[in-house]
């Protein structure tokens, strides 16, 4: 068997099927770890580290000898032999096949914007929003042009569902709370923060009472929240909006994307392979057991699929429980066919076990239907049940304490200790004629009483 | 007053004099954190995390109102207008300036062979060479070619100083004990680690009793150590040695670089514009007080200074202590001056506490000459040690709880969780023209017989 994609929905499927004698597995990724994508925007944000939200999927299944890990990226398929291209090896064979390629960002047909709104779903994209942030305070501090350090103090962020809502808050915290005291030039808690949807409100999957919740907290961190108003065009220093068909530019040097997905590549590799229909978004079409129609033995899961939700207008949201739900699924359907007697051939049934985000320090939204009226939480409980929810789920339980530590920590503290400008450390040349002003790190008279510059011996230089 | 460059000498000569009210302090580093350079092989050996051992600039001093932190690489020096210019914004001017710009590799006028043997200097240095250790072996479990298999398996580290010696350590611990039971095609234990050193012995500031004592720990974790071994040549795919004048090459596709530091690039800056002395490695030859002779405000301090030793042969190591020592003692210097009834003009003295490496999994050297023979230890006492001094000397708390619960965790499970690919995840393309042998993911026959394929209702492709 071999199960493409290291996600919530392979990772899932292949620990089931893992724990059975009578499979060999094959898990192939990109990537050599598990990513725990729901706490990513805290990666991006400064407040944990990437290999805290990650586990390398070898040590995940090093006790599982029937099960091989590889590293390599699968580009094409052959349904008939039974074998998967790689782009850097031999193919592999397979008898059964679980796709779970997951999805990439869309900018909606303009794939230029991405050089300068970044989306966020990979450690890479992490450390570059978190090295984009960090940047933009550190030029604002050097600027000393208002109009040009008010722009590096814009923020923007494209997309009012649950990645974008948390990425404003922690956004808003990090200048509201975290960065308060770090600069001598500017006051972070003046930077501007505006989370752009396009719809009538953000977290559009919650309930509308929750959505008003959320805005509510934004706001209080800060955050401008601007609804129906949509993106029509993105460069490196502004993001041009439009509200009833009137367009603005709102300049930001600072562009974060969170808007939409698509499927990844491997999805119309497959579509085109077995025929597959796919949806707008790119996913593709699987039958009410997850495989794709006339190939029993092709399984989609997770955000590459378009998994049904019976009762619903719309298939299982692209979320952590869909994936994980839809996994689990097919490896227990793998499993029963492997008994001969049985002729059991339920269909995938998603439970929604609700949704919490969270926004900003002690505050958070929550929709979680089984639980009635109790599942509508907001503020402190909200963030509480977040916390013990996510700890839950990471893989890994040096990750769970090593999260816990840090998140009591930048409690206690305020603090986000994982604030590195790592890669292309350097500020952007310059690009206005006019000379920058001189900073002066001499003291002067005017730094106040404790500076007593008379007493350094030598203010002039000895050396000249 | 200027410091340029946050790393031990830097930022222990900021935090003294940021403690004085009387000061107006600025500190500018190209990088936005402060880097516990220790450790950072433990990073490129997957055992911590980036963020675990570095620590933001700003929040250092974020209590301190009269130090003023900027992100910027020094590029030029007017001593005589008290100036620093910089390669992003305006210059900078001071009174009193100290140069803490550290080292960089140095390739013996070979810089074309950086590309295939990287160094260890930056927390990218540290993700490339992690990533290119990982990528190693997971090649090796993919390549079928026994020779070419061999030549990913072979890992050279070129330098048998204290960081060549531990990253040669942990590679073997890694090889020997961590991956062990996780790849199915490869076997990690055959790994073969070379560690090369020109001269007659490894860890050559030791005394001679606690190099073969390094040698014999290095040899039990499956280390080949080759002393008075020089590298002549380092291409992609092997690494030319020389041996008594004959030459030989050593197939191996990992070749990690710890032979030798140069001074930083703006070390001869500073030496241009102040006419001052460099020795051989481009270090900045300073006065008694660590000034720059003729120019009494210009200190230099840390690796990138030759701080005299009397006494000795050679300037003081360029170790973390010789930097924190220089960089406290430049503050005093600095903050007496400013008392004009003081007349004190103590030089500056090395005191040399030892040095602490560890080797592997429960063992290390030490040289500790003021603990007299108590200070000569090997094995187990070394590695307790040298925990405790690491971790005493780590910055920031929160860093310190986090490092002891994940060297905890890998005490106990034997495990290393910081072990993520980044960057470019894929294997290089193959090269050779014959086409790669299929890795099969089905069930075979010979797998053993805890597999029944037939018990697969469809063994055919249902889809054919």
């Amino acid at each position: 068997m071999l199960i493409v994609g290291g996600g919530f929905g392979g990772l899932y499927a292949a620990r089931r099927l893992s724990r059975d004698a009578r499979v060999q597995l094959t898990l192939v990724d990109r990537r050599n770890f598990h990513l725990f994508q729901p706490l990513l925007y805290q990666v991006a944000t400064g407040a944990l580290s990437p290999s805290e939200i990650a586990q390398p999927l070898r040590s995940i299944f090093r006790k599982r000898p029937n099960t091989t890990v590889l590293l390599g990226e699968a580009e094409s398929l052959d349904p008939v032999r039974g074998e998967v291209g790689m782009s850097d090896g031999g193919p592999i064979a397979f008898d059964t096949l679980i796709v779970a390629t997951g999805v990439r960002h869309s900018y909606f047909g303009h794939d230029e914007w991405a050089a300068y709104a970044p989306g966020l779903k990979s450690i890479d994209d992490a450390t570059e929003i978190r090295r984009r942030i960090l940047i933009a305070f550190e030029a604002a501090e050097r600027e000393a042009d208002p109009v040009r350090r008010a722009e590096w103090m814009t923020f923007v962020v494209v997309g009012g569902g649950p990645t974008g809502a948390e990425l404003a808050g922690a956004l808003g915290e990090i200048a509201k709370d975290t960065l308060r005291r770090d600069f001598r030039s500017i006051d972070p808690t003046q930077a501007r923060i505006v989370l752009v949807e396009a719809m009538d409100r953000i977290l559009p999957p919650y309930p509308k009472g929750r959505s008003a919740s959320a805005t509510r907290q934004l706001e209080r961190l800060g955050v401008t929240v601007r609804t129906e108003t949509k993106v029509v065009g993105v460069d490196d220093r502004s993001v041009r909006l439009e509200v009833d068909g009137v367009e603005e530019r709102l300049p930001a040097r600072t562009i974060l994307w969170a808007a939409g997905v698509q499927a990844s590549t491997f999805a119309r590799v497959v579509a085109q392979a077995t025929g597959a229909e796919t949806d707008r978004a790119g996913r593709i079409v699987v039958g009410p057991d997850l495989t794709i129609p006339g190939h029993p033995r092709i399984f989609v899961v997770g955000d590459v699929a378009a998994q049904p939700w019976p009762g619903h207008d719309r298939p299982v949201p692209g979320v952590a429980q869909g994936a994980i739900q839809g996994g689990s699924y097919v490896a227990n359907t793998i499993l029963r066919r492997l008994d001969p007697a049985s002729t059991d051939t339920r269909p995938f049934r998603y439970f929604n076990r609700g949704e919490v985000a969270i926004i900003g320090r002690l505050s958070g939204v929550t929709d979680i239907p089984w639980l009635g009226p109790f599942g509508r939480q907001g503020g402190f409980a909200a963030w509480v049940l977040w916390l013990g929810i996510h700890l839950a789920y990471l893989i890994g339980f040096s990750n769970r304490i090593v999260v816990l530590t840090r998140w009591a920590w930048s409690f206690l503290t305020h603090g986000r200790s994982s604030r590195l400008i790592t890669g292309q450390p350097l500020l952007p040349p310059i690009q206005e004629p006019e000379p920058p002003a001189t900073h002066d790190a001499r003291p002067t008279t005017s730094a106040g009483p404790d500076v007593a510059p008379e007493a350094e011996p030598a203010a002039a230089n000895a050396e000249t």
